[in-house]
């Protein structure tokens, strides 16, 4: 399977994407907080969102579009400075607001319009500042904005997060370009995720629905930075099918294969970017779990321990401390046999079948003092493997988090 | 009902208790780090322990001579400095032989005493300084020796916890008392860090285990300080019928309910100080959450926003953010209606019916200078309630687990 990397790949590198960007003035920085991804070709839409019983405004809009329009859209808008979560029937009126006004300027209907926000809860969107906003962002529509674009999703965090990728879908070269935004799995406000997924493949939407979802278990949903579920998370997929390949229907279809690789290669890029970019990180932290019985043990087990607070501090105290490891896979619900575990922390064996080995401290101190820490644990109970991420639990995290709102 | 709090009360305020205690040299500091409680009379046990796979020596000798002595036993042992965790055959012939000294020097069966551990993960106990400790232990035997055993039991604990209480069961007085240890790895799920009941009570022993669940169940598994639940939790219980009350056989009883509000009042009693002595705590925090549909909804929201990283930061930072708390509850798998939720900080309205309210911010800045901090939230979807306990997420607790093991 051969993926290739884009230099400086966007959501608007593959084929028929435009993006356009605004400084709307939400933020109260000035920096860029609006934009608008557009496929003029109508689209197959696919989302995933919270499963956060506390739903945003637009994820109540964008999943009641995605039911109406069976699937096929052109344009997804965002917006940084505020989640418009928590804002009742007002909160919903301004979404679709939004949606239409988008959908007015790019002559399509309303529910061809996902709707995204991020930022602070419990505020009204200040319509007044977002629709000449919506009129700026349509102006400055471009083949090339998909950076601008990045950025203008950001809020905490420390660098925008992007990537795009070409492989191969029976014989058709197909691209795939990424955004997100995140700087941890919720942000301080409640608004955490948005990330977007554009590609030029030519694809039925139920299938895509089903990649999308698969590619989201394997990456976004393996990153955990202080283990709070947002109300606005996001991840949409347009796919306009404008790179001419025969469109992909089965998941049994030619290229098929080729097509979700590249999608799980663009999340895992931006759920581990998110996870480096995590609030108050000093170090990103890889957990591998590998020889589980089945793939939802090894998912349990890796994202346990990448979210244990106790785990996340012994990494920032560059401590080898083992035991919390094997803690968090004791608690995690994965079935596994305590007696016959493996572990190790880079190359440094900790345990062998279940006992505890006397490691050089020293070494695992220096190992420790990295900017990337991989824990692998091997259970010996079968065949199936994941990887978890995160970060380090620092003093800058607490600060963060209890100054944010002031 | 009626329930006396005893000045200084102990476990061993029951009648037919000793307690001795011993610096065995386990700590480094020199202090008391083992202790042995002890009912001349048989007494029946219960006792609850760690969920977590991974089950410390101590934890899994403990429930074989529960399940051995059809329970009825004499004795707990408890040593501090060392946990006897991840320590394979080794470790469980240590907590036997453990259990099996201290049989010996009180002349009763090894299967009749219980064994915990706490400290320290993957190092074995110095058996040579344990074996003369339980002897030094037994020597000093007082029936006013409970103090000192709650201090013996102290790892990371900033004070020793515990009470005593008198209730009257079918025109009898019974006492019950308690100690308790924990500050850091706390998520108890069927028992929390070490903790011992003991009571005068006579009552069959299928009972007393089940009135210990459910008395678990509000109190112990309430509390969390870092949602990692430890290798080492362990609730034991032994009540040795010298009250002289007709023994309590069924849950119907007279006097069962009595029983049952002393035993709920001295875990939940010993249950918040755990919370109020978390791990760098300098708040503690209760949650009540009232009017859901069932008591597994009222628990699982109420634990949820007390174990929320981002609630904990905000109160740490004296910030209202009342919108953590929804998210939390968002996310608790709680059944409810996002629309019709009222929330209070203090008496600090929040929110009301779904719609977020405006507050002074100022006396909420106040309220939350103090050093409890209650918030409560009003599902309107029935009748049951509960309350959780925790504190708040500091820059202590990321130095102390930081540098724990080193």
């Amino acid at each position: 399977m051969k993926i290739s990397v884009l230099n400086e790949g966007s959501v608007t590198a593959p084929k028929g994407f435009l993006a356009g960007s605004a400084k709307a003035g939400i933020k109260k920085s000035g920096r860029y907080d609006l934009t608008i991804v557009h496929s003029p070709t109508l689209a197959a839409m696919a989302g995933l969102f919270t499963t956060n019983k506390v739903k945003a405004a637009p994820v109540l809009v964008s999943q009641a579009n995605l039911a109406s329009n069976q699937g096929w859209g052109h344009a997804a808008i965002f917006n940084s400075g505020c989640a418009n979560a928590c804002t009742g029937d007002q909160g919903k009126e301004d979404a679709k607001a939004m949606a239409q006004a988008t959908a007015a300027a790019l002559h399509c209907e309303m529910n061809q319009v996902l709707v995204s926000s991020t930022g602070v809860i419990g505020a009204y969107l200040p319509m007044a500042k977002i629709l000449p906003g919506i009129a700026d962002g349509v102006a400055a529509m471009d083949a090339a904005g998909g950076s601008l674009a990045a950025q203008a999703i950001m809020t905490t965090d420390t660098c925008p997060k992007e990537i795009a990728v070409t492989v191969e879908v029976a014989g058709k070269p197909v691209t795939l370009g990424a955004m997100a935004k995140g700087s941890g799995m919720i942000h301080p406000n409640m608004a955490t995720m948005l990330a977007l997924v554009t590609t030029d493949c030519a694809i039925d939407p139920v299938l895509l629905q089903e990649a999308l979802k698969e590619a989201c278990d394997a990456t976004f949903n393996m990153v955990t930075v202080d283990g709070d579920t947002s109300t606005n998370d996001c991840l949409i997929a347009l796919a306009n099918g404008q790179a001419g390949n025969a469109a992909l229907q089965k998941n049994t279809d030619l290229g098929y294969g080729e097509f979700l690789e590249g999608l799980i290669y663009v999340c895992r890029h931006l759920a581990q970017m998110i996870a480096k970019d995590g609030e108050g990180a000093t170090k990103f932290i890889e957990v591998k779990v590998e020889g589980a019985k089945t793939r939802r043990d090894a998912r349990l087990a890796a994202k346990s321990i990448a979210g244990s607070s106790l785990v996340k501090a012994a990494v920032y105290g560059k401590d080898a401390n083992w035991g919390r490891i094997l803690c968090a896979l004791g608690y995690s619900g994965a079935d596994f046999d305590p007696d016959i575990v493996d572990m190790y922390l880079g190359d440094i064996q900790m345990m062998d079948k279940g006992k505890a080995l006397i490691f050089d401290e020293e070494k695992a101190r220096a190992y420790l003092e990295g900017d990337e820490i991989v824990a692998l644990v091997e259970l010996h109970q079968g065949e199936e493997k994941a990887a978890a991420w995160g970060c380090d639990l620092t003093h800058d995290y607490v600060s963060i988090n209890a100054d944010y709102r002031s």
